[in-house]
């Protein structure tokens, strides 16, 4: 058994997580011991290995925070999971690893139809896209929504989240090569962001006011965005792409009421009702297993690779998420 | 009569500016004739004339936008004012003038004891203070709030205003020799703005949550202001006095839930109800006159200074506000 481990952080996040061997113990009563298929490495995992996130576990520590496993062998006293039965993995985090242990009881099965480099991505950037587009604007079919890094993965489920409920997207990205792609996933509109971002949104939505902008990038593209709200628009920011603070001339502000918030998925699920976190997984798990929701896999790499695995989900411009396969193949 | 006018807008303010002859017309039925006594220069004023406010009058134009007046002449059928008694300059603007017009029925008359020089000032400042400790977060007594631009005539009302609800204030200063107003003002705390201040200011508040942050100045300014409040603060912008831009880091909004709004008091005007009009102008009123509420005056000069008056208006670091008196010393 081997797993990807840090004990301690540091600026190049490839150069503190390294691969060991090690072994768990013997399964308890209740325990199931789960062979790990897929995982993701989100910008998430890469701030908590340089020490910037908002949330970091104690030292020595696995990496990773999501991914699908399947049952190996069942521990005392279980009887609700059967071996080879598909699972989301324990929400602990330590999901870099070729084994973890399990409470079978906590476990949520998944359909074993489904592709798992999509199931292994489902805890963190769909929940993220669907809830900024329900918790901070009440939007209606027709209303349009702007948002950059449009070709991150939480880009690609929100446009297609959006879609789905009748919204038209505005989608920003940094590049004209990233814009097929972006297209591809299902966009009303791509745009290169630029300093008349807000003018060219503005009229790609034919003077309708956008209600909802989503800024995962930050400096001088937080700006962009909020130039492109009509007045009483809302930013809501979830990331820092480009290393930069938000950047918001008051008089978007004061003038045009326009205000800037921030979305954390981890505050969600500490405030959100059990049967709210139920209903939005619900949606989610339906809607990968079925291929209407997905992301692009840019890469997949085994365990032993995983200083590469780091760096290559650590540099800009992907198309796509970088996967663990701790086990091989899937 | 004269009037200061304006018939272009450009960078340099007093050069837009300048003081002309001008007659009013006979008074139509319901009008009077308001001989001006005081009228302040405002930011607002200020970037009226660059062309960078919010809401720009058609050229040409008179510059101020409040003061207060005597009642030099009735027209005909007014029978609820007197000549002599002391009013509110209309609202309309144009208030750098020897005289103004004004429509009886419009016009608020104010107890004739009061200094006048803190009468001209109520209309703009005091209810953006008080409106700023109100309709954003819900403050009890012994809550702690910060602001920058400490010294400023809205800061020193808010200072005023927190004290008489029982708030604790921290104020946020650029320089050392502003300290000293500041507190004479009824500060409980002033700091010298800096990289560390959002530890200092927690400090100050002994880890009492500080759920407010009141920003006039933009920049990094406004960063640290959101640095210094608690989870789930709200940074409330009103100005932008550094000349950039708002910044504020991922970190605060996504982590620690802080969020930024604007306030415009002619947004406010818009919205609120006349009872709630009342009710704020009201309590403002009856606070100056009674001399609870006051503001520094840095300089008083004529009309035909109006030039001297615009550019120390505009420059920085003042310690009081520039007060236009149009017909000589009140």
């Amino acid at each position: 058994m081997k797993k990807a481990q840090y004990t301690q952080r540091g600026p190049v996040p490839q150069d503190v997580i390294e691969a060991v061997e090690f072994q768990t113990p013997p399964l308890s009563a209740g325990q199931v011991l789960i062979e790990v298929l897929a995982a993701p490495i989100n910008p998430s995992d890469v701030l908590t290995l340089t020490g910037e996130y908002g949330l970091l576990p104690p030292l020595p520590a696995v990496g990773g925070n999501e991914g699908v496993g399947r049952i190996a062998e069942l521990g005392p006293e279980v009887t609700q999971l059967k071996v080879g039965q598909t699972v989301l993995l324990p929400i602990q985090g330590g999901s870099w690893a070729t084994h973890m242990v399990g409470t079978a009881k906590h476990l949520i099965a998944l359909p074993g139809g489904a592709d798992p480099k999509q199931l292994a991505m489902i805890t963190i950037n769909p929940p993220t896209a669907l809830l900024m587009l329900s918790e901070f604007v009440d939007l209606q079919p027709g209303d349009w929504v702007i948002q950059n890094a449009a070709n991150s993965a939480v880009g690609t489920y929100l446009i297609q989240i959006a879609k789905s409920r009748g919204l038209r997207t505005i989608n920003v990205v940094r590049r004209e090569s990233a814009v097929e792609a972006v297209r591809a996933a299902g966009a009303d509109v791509v745009l290169v962001d630029g300093d008349d971002l807000g003018k060219r949104a503005r009229e790609a939505a034919d003077k309708a006011p956008i209600k909802l902008g989503i800024d995962a990038v930050g400096g001088v593209s937080t700006q962009h965005i909020a130039q492109s709200l009509g007045e009483g628009g809302i930013v809501v920011n979830y990331g820092a792409m480009s290393g930069e603070a938000c950047s918001i001339s008051p008089a978007s502000f004061v003038f045009r009421d326009v205000s800037l918030r921030g979305f954390w998925l981890s505050r969600w699920f500490q405030q959100a009702s059990p049967a709210r976190r139920a209903e939005v997984f619900g949606e989610i798990a339906q809607r990968v297993a079925s291929g209407q929701l997905q992301a692009r896999v840019q890469a997949t790499y085994g365990l032993d690779q995983i200083k590469d695995a780091v760096a290559a989900a650590a540099a800009g411009e992907r198309d796509g998420k970088i996967l663990i396969l701790p086990n091989g193949p899937v």
